[in-house]
C-alpha cells in the first residue's frame, strides 16, 4: 500500500471537498488527513488530502481535472524523501542542526550537497559524508560566480534549494531557475530590521524580543512568503552581540521547522502569502 | 442565509468525508470550514464542519442518519451564543475576567447567573447586571447544598456550567445530572500536583514552570478530559503566594481559551481525551 | 518599619555596589533585592535597591551624594500605591483589564481618573466608581483638545498617564509636559508595521506572528524607550480582523505587565533604550 | 586581566552584599555583574559575583572568610572551560546537539569522552574526535557496571557528569561518588509522569502541553534539584510516537541550557530546590 499526498489549489466553488474526496473514494483511497482552507476574499481554495491505497495517478487525476474548476492546480506527490542543496557562507549553526538532525533522523531529507562561497564549513560537512563544493566568489561578477553555482546545483537535481545562511543577495535569473524552491533564513523578525546587520539595528532600538523568519526566496530581496517565525526573549542585559547569538538559536530552529513544513508538502504559495497545514 | 455547525463523531470507515460532504452538497449547503481527525488505533473519526446556507435540519439528518455507520453521533447546532451559569467561591481573577470579556465583546456568551458559596464576589457580578445567588454551604450536608444549586441553575437552563475558582468538591450526582456540560480550571498544570494547595506543593518542589488546566468533570476528582493547558515561567525568586499570583494570570487565560473553544462546539469528547479543532 | 526603593543611575566607577550598600548597611537599612546592571559599552551604571528599616532620607541622600561619582542620578521612593490617570479612546480591551486587575489586587495602583475623546466607556468606568471625563476633540484644534485634557489630568496629579488605546497624535508639548511619564501600548510589534492598520499590514505581509509593544512616549511617534513586548502566533486562517482581535489579547497583557514594572520601580529610562530589572 | 566568579552562600546577616564587595573593591577587582537572592523564610542569602582584575585567591579567600557568617560556603572559580563527560544509552538526539553546539562554539565545554551502555553511537562521537567508550550492562550486576563506568569516568576528571540520555538507573553510591555534579535530562514535566514511558502516559491522559526536565541527581530517582525545564504544546494529533519525538526536541534544548547555566556557575544547590541566576 502506498502513500501519496494531493495538493489542490483552485478557484473556490461548491461542494470541493465533496467532489475531491468522492473521486478519492472512487479510487478506493483512504483519506488519512485532510485539510482544507477557503480564501474567501479571494475566492481561492487549498486543500492538502493525505492517501493510502493503490493509486493509478493517471486516472486519478484525470478525474480530478474533468471535477475541477478551470484554473485549478493540483499536484499528486509520493510521500517519501526528498532532496535538498544546502548553501552556506561561515556560520555553521544552521548547518550543523541541519546535518544532525537529518543523522538522527529527526529530518527525513537525503541533504545532496553543500555548497559554500567560503570553505571554513567543508570539515564539518564531509564528517557526514556529503560532499562539499568550494565556490569562491572573489574577483568574479555576481552573474559569473551564480553560473558556477547554478551548474553544480543542476548536477544534484534538488527539490529545494536551502539557503542555511547564505550571506549573498541572489540574482533575479538565480532565483527563476528555482522558482518557489529557495527557502532562506532571515535573520529578523521581518518585516521589522530589514537589511543588514539586523541585531546591531535591533540592540539600538533596544528591542525585548529578537525573532527570525524563514521564507520562500522571491526577487525582492527580504520579501518572499512566509512559512514560518519565532522569536525570543531578551532584556537590556544582550549587547549586540549576544543578541546575535540568542537570534542564532532562533534562526535554526525556525529553518528547520520551515524545512519540514516543505518536506511534508504542508505548504502553499498564495501570492505573497504561504496557506501552511501544521 | 443561517450559519450552523454538523459534529460527527462516529466508528471509522472509507469515504466518510465524502459521504458527510456530498449530502452537504445536495442540500446546497456551503462548507466554510471543514475539520476532521481519525483516532487510528481506536477506529473513530471526528469531523467539524461549518455551514453556511439555508438548513432542512430533519432531512438533513435524516440523510447524514442513512449514510453514517452504526454507532455515529451526529449533532447539528446553530451557531450563535450560547448561555452559561458561573460557579465562583471567593477568588475573582478568573470571574473578573469572564465578566470583562463578555463586555468587551471578546467572548460571545450570555452569563445567565453566576452562583457562589461565599457573597464577596456578589458586587462584582452586580456591577454588570448579572443575577448572584449566595449558596452558602455552612452547616449543610454536601448532597443539600448541591440540591439548592442545582434547583438554581436549572432555573436558567443553560448550556455550560463553569466552574470559575469553585473550590468545592462535587458529587457523582450532581456531575451526572450536567454530564458533559461541567468545565473546571484546576489550577496546576494536571497531572502534576493532584489536590490541595498545588502552589506550596510546586514551590516546594523547586520546579520552573507553572500551569493550569481546564477540563470537563467526570466524577474523578482532577481527572476529566483535558481542553486546555498552559505555563508559565518562574524561578527561585518567587515565594509560595508569588507562585500562587502568576498562577492565576494562567488559570484564567486557559479558562477563557477553553471556554472559547467549547462555545464554538470546537470540542469533542473522547473518552477520557478531548479533540479540539483549533 | 518602612520599605523604600534606592533607585542609582551614574557613570560607571570601581566599587560603587561596595559604597552605596555601604552607606545603606551605616544607616541600618537591610537590601531586600538588589539588581545592577553596567552599560559597559557607554560607561553606565544602574542599580535598584529594596529596602527595609528606618529611613532619614535627607542624610542617607547626602551620603550618597558625596559617594557617587558626578553626573549621578539618584531617587529613594517609597514603596506604595502610585496613582494614575488612563485616557483611552472607544476600545474596552486594555481599559477593563487594568480597571479588573486593579479591582481583584492583581495591580496595586490608584486610577485617579479616566479621560476619554468619545464617551462610550463611559458607562464601563463608572461600573467601579472611577471618574471619567469626555472630552470630545470635534471642531478642535490638536493643541486646544490637549490644553483641555493638560487642565484636567493635572487636577488628579498622577504619577503616570496611561494611554490605554488613546488613538490620537500627540503634540510635542503635550509629551513634554508629562516627560517620562507617559506609557503608551503601540498595537504592533515595534519596529515592523509602524503607523496605522497594523493588523492590515500584517495581514497582507502574511506574517505567522503578530505582537504589541509598550513603551514610554517620546516626540516621535512611535519610538520611544520599549518597555515590554510580546507576540502571538497567528497563521493562513485568520483575516486581518481575526489578526486585530488576536492582538487586542496580547495588547492588554502587554500594557499590563508593563504597567506593573513601571509601578514596581523596576524600569529605568536610558537614552532611547530601557534597563528592566524583572 | 583575569576574570573569575565567586560564589557565596551563607546565613543571612545584613550588610553582607556591601561586605562581599567592599573586599573586592579594596583587593582592586572590578564586579562585572553581581546577582544575589536572600531566601528570606531559610534565611539564607546566595550571590554571583562576576569579577575582573588581578587575584590573589588565598588573601581574598582569607578577608572573606573573617567577613562572612559562620556555615557561609564560597568559592573562587576561574571563569573558564570546563570539562564534562556524557553518558549515553541509544538515543542521539541530546548527544548530537551538544556534539554541535560545542562544535560550532556555542556551548564552551570540553567534551572529554562520551560513556554508552550501546555503542550504536559510537560513530557519531568520533566524528568529532572525541573518545568513545562501550560498557555493556548485560550479565552484569548494577554495581559491577557502575564500578566499570567510575574507572572510566575517573580517568578524565571530569567536573560535570552529564547523563544525556542515559537510560539506566543509578545506584546511591555512584550518585555519591559524584556529588552535585551529575546532570540528568528527565523525559517529562516533573513531577507530572514520574516513572518509564512518561509519553505514553502522557498521551493516555490526553494532555496538551509535554514537558522535560534538567535536574540535578540525587538518590531518589526522578527527584534532585530542578535547573531548567521546558514544554511543547501537542494536541489530539499527536500519537504516543508523535509526542515522544515533539519531546525530544524539548529535551535537548532543555538539557543544553541546563548544562550551560551550569557551566557558567550560574545555579546554586538549596536543599532540593536550586538558585538560577540568568
Amino acid at each position: 500500500m502506498e502513500k501519496k499526498i494531493l495538493l489542490t489549489d483552485c478557484p473556490d466553488a461548491k461542494g470541493l471537498i465533496a467532489k475531491i474526496t468522492n473521486i478519492c473514494y472512487k479510487h478506493q483511497l483512504n483519506v488519512t488527513k485532510n485539510d482544507e482552507f477557503v480564501d474567501r476574499a479571494q475566492g481561492r481554495f487549498f486543500m492538502r488530502t493525505a492517501l493510502e491505497g493503490n493509486f493509478n495517478d493517471t486516472t486519478l487525476l484525470e478525474d480530478l481535472d474533468l471535477a475541477l474548476p478551470e484554473g485549478a492546480e493540483r499536484k499528486l506527490v509520493p510521500s517519501g524523501r526528498k532532496r535538498v542543496v544546502l548553501m552556506v557562507t561561515k556560520e555553521a549553526h544552521c548547518l550543523g542542526d541541519i546535518l544532525m538532525k537529518c543523522y538522527s533522523g529527526a529530518l527525513d531529507v537525503e541533504i545532496a550537497a553543500v555548497i559554500g562561497n567560503h570553505n571554513n564549513l567543508q570539515p564539518l560537512v564531509e564528517k557526514f559524508d556529503i560532499p562539499f563544493h568550494w565556490v569562491p566568489a572573489d574577483n568574479l561578477e555576481r552573474a559569473q560566480h551564480e553560473e558556477q553555482v547554478i551548474e553544480l546545483v543542476d548536477r544534484y537535481a534538488p527539490d529545494y534549494l536551502i539557503l542555511a545562511k547564505y550571506m549573498r543577495v541572489l540574482n533575479p535569473e538565480f532565483v527563476a531557475h528555482y522558482q518557489k524552491r529557495i527557502i532562506n533564513i532571515h535573520h529578523s523578525f521581518l518585516p521589522a530590521f530589514i537589511g543588514a546587520k539586523p541585531y546591531q539595528q535591533a540592540f539600538e532600538r533596544g528591542v525585548k524580543i529578537i525573532g527570525a523568519t524563514a521564507h520562500f526566496v522571491t526577487d525582492d530581496l527580504d520579501e518572499g512568503p512566509i512559512i514560518e517565525q519565532d522569536v525570543i526573549h531578551v532584556d537590556h542585559g544582550y549587547s549586540a552581540e549576544a543578541m546575535s547569538s540568542a537570534g542564532r538559536d532562533v534562526e535554526k530552529q525556525v529553518l528547520s521547522r520551515a524545512l519540514q513544513l516543505v518536506l511534508e508538502e504542508r505548504v502553499f504559495i498564495h501570492g505573497n502569502r504561504t496557506v501552511v497545514f501544521k
